[in-house]
């Protein structure tokens, strides 16, 4: 049964995961390197706002933090429970979760990999879809907690499994992201109407989560929230490839996404949209996809 | 007002599309190459078998044929009636369609490009995509012949642009086949459960056609259902790409992908299912997806 | 026996190739739609500018155009000489020689494909490459004229083989360039001298034209100078393309050499020499190749 | 000055390169983990075979193995000399050379990465291209042991940087193996007489070593010789794709010829030489380039 709850790392996501912990269990901890953010989170939802190391005696401790060396480095100095589990909600690195786990099961806790994905919106909700990495049983046991915030939870393998079907996610993402620009222009310059293929396309076998949300929300609008770095996909996609790489396998067409993303973000600056990317191709052909 | 329509091409997509045609018409004249198939659709549906030369008297003439050099080696030879409409849903290339309905405008004809999406199922129930291409007047005078079949119906622009949001439509449904293809062997080769990972992915930013029917459906069931031939995949990647060259356009991750399709077209026999592309990275892994 | 040569489009190449018929054949024609250069030409080298009619009335007429298209257009007028023959030394399509070769030859007329390699400096010294396409025992009549010129001269194949070659030349070419600049940013980023490594390159199995002269000459220096035009080498690299296309051959890396150098292209103006295709590299790494 | 030199690994390659030193120094200790190798060598050359701990008392060492995790294992339970200068000839990976720099640097010994060019062919006349990282007065120390098999030697930056060209050098030829596949079943499939096509590209822009020497001598002989193996060329080929991903540079060109020589190897069996890369395309394309 778990008694306590922590969560770590109330950036946009994390504030919204964090506040559906109090629904279901009495003692729900939070900490965030910016501490008023905690202490704003303790006055509005009833967390309470404590240090890190009295944060990680729960039972249960998140994190969600901008990438795995965060993690690893916050991990390096604390003194953890144990039985107690660890669920890591960053999308992370595969190697790792690995690494991590291995070396928190020497003091009996458990590390799971637990990316999420369904963005604020989902988080806001408890609607978030989590892709679980690591031991079976105790996923079972931080099940109750994960629910919290969690839609479709599933356990998708050993640890460093959530990660990386995480990382596969987001570089399909991106590599319909290029195609759909790349497609698009390709429209647009011999003269189509976007909204109108862009309907058809909904309605056949070339739809994907870009062309039904991202390309009318996002791009066709030319308004680009930004709600998702492009450094943190072109980021995601460096991780699936490395699990390419590692296994030795050819996937050319993840390569081209990933240099793409990785051209387009070396032409941005650091604060723009993910789906930006789509701005070096309207540059290469003076076309703007509207 | 429509008197007579007419179908050319009683393929597996033609012979069901024109099956609906005889609720809306009274006059509904079919011909086929093998008139053996002609007459059959006649005695099933009450169409009417008859010559090519007859057919094509109609005021509304379909075509469905396999490519964009059959339809114009077809029309070389028949003399048509001023007036007319000529609907060709072929999944054709653009450049065609514009010579045809140019040169058909002289004998006052309309060529409209015209190609459906929704494969046979789609076909039989009448509820087709149809994206269109070509004169506007035309297109509002053909429509009510259209929607016997078609449920999203849409004009797309010029003569062309029907056809060329077909062939971006295919090639990004080619490109995701590849890029799944590619991520989930990567995914096997780390342990991940592929079903599991496929339910997070269709419900996050990852998922499109191909993660939530093609995969789930052909390639996990290892069935391989032959009902769109590689060889024809690989022809519309082509059109696609030529749209691209003709615009003078980079697009990188559609030319990988166009390359990959013709790889594994190479790598098969002509009558396997656009599905089977996954195994040239099946043999590359040494990897089933299943 | 060669009585007259003729020599149509005296542009940078054409120009120095002309110079050095009237060292072989007393009768040498030469013709430039800027007239004034014909004149200049004759008055420099002892040749003589006529009307274009007069110089196609030659036994062998050599034409070095921008593109095959120029050249088609050229002759759509003309009236040729029965047991003539034409070499064009355009780098052009081979399509475009298949098509020519046979309307020539209901007038008795051969057409070769001759395109050169060497650069203006070639051209000066006389020691072009030659590699050429067609009718093989008119090659061997027109060899004495193309001797005049050409240092390395080989008959490659039937009509339009020898566009072809030259087509795949520049090709690999242009892969060389792109895959020089991704290794030299790279190699750049880590603080490697780059004339040091490309010393070493250039003494091992990475090396190539673009190493042991492009890039030392043209890149490091920062000279660019404007010898061959990008959207040329653009063009080339398509003219492969089709080839590949309708072989229906897999060339991913092809593939997406070009399209770096299509959307280099896309990124410059129309007068920079092919090297400054690297800027676009240099664009994405901030890192500037010197 | 220096007294006495070492040879560890005695494969194709540091067999024939220690057997220069002979002729330079009086005190030569070689060792190979197949120890007959060592006694061989030293019948032969005059060197001397000792135990892996006296040989590597020299002043400098060489070591010549497959992998830099070779490397650094037998380097994890040495003693060094504090003063002598390790010359690693492995074609090895930057990270591990900086590491294994580093690490030696607190027992006052040198590690320099020397990585080889030149073949089998080069190290037995002692001309091998030797492209060297890391400290330059080490360097300046153990060139005239260098000497003794090299021919272009060259320091071309901090440590890793050696190993950096060396990657580079072989991903660049790894994109001309690829390259020149696609280019020449491309040609051949349109008639064109290959070894005349080879002699005009080797006289143009388009050349490099692949064309002027692995083509003619390799593939186009269908000989195939098992010189180099392509397991090695593909995991140098990830060295290079490593070093981009760290500067987190966009190399699409370098990416795609990588992942077509990670699917040529995992079509092959591990002995075949890195020219049968080839072959892949000749099945794509069912063409023998000969």
């Amino acid at each position: 049964m778990i008694q306590s709850v922590a969560f770590i790392g109330l950036g946009a996501m994390g504030y919204r995961m964090a506040a559906h912990l109090p629904k279901h269990f009495e003692q729900v901890l939070v900490w965030n390197r910016n501490f008023a953010k905690a202490k704003q989170h303790a006055a509005m939802y009833g967390t309470q706002a404590v240090s890190l190391q009295d944060a990680v005696q729960a039972d249960v401790i998140f994190s969600c933090l901008p990438t795995s060396a965060d993690v690893e480095q916050l991990l390096a100095d604390l003194q953890l429970k144990s039985g107690s589990i660890w669920v890591d909600c960053t999308s992370g690195v595969p190697e790792s979760a690995k690494k991590l786990a291995q070396q928190l099961k020497k003091d009996g806790v458990y590390f799971l990999d637990a990316p999420v994905s369904g963005q604020t919106i989902g988080a806001e909700k408890g609607t978030l879809t989590v892709m679980i990495g690591g031991d079976a049983a105790a996923f079972q046991k931080a099940l109750p907690a994960i629910q919290a915030f969690g839609g479709l939870i599933k356990h998708v393998g050993e640890s460093g499994a959530g990660f990386a079907v995480k990382a596969v996610n987001n570089m399909l993402m991106a590599v319909n992201l290029c195609a759909v620009a790349e497609g698009f222009t390709t429209l647009k310059a011999h003269g189509v109407e976007l909204s109108e293929a862009l309907d058809c396309i909904n309605a056949s076998s070339g739809k994907s989560m870009v062309t039904e949300t991202i390309f009318p929300q996002r791009v066709l609008t030319r308004e680009f929230p930004v709600t998702f770095a492009l450094p943190l996909l072109a980021k995601d996609t460096g991780i699936a490839l490395d699990l390419a790489r590692e296994a030795k396998l050819a996937t050319p067409v993840l390569a081209t996404a990933r240099n793409m993303i990785q051209a387009a973000n070396a032409s941005s600056d650091n604060v723009v949209d993910f789906s930006s990317a789509v701005k070096m191709y309207e540059s290469w052909s003076k076309i703007t996809l509207e």
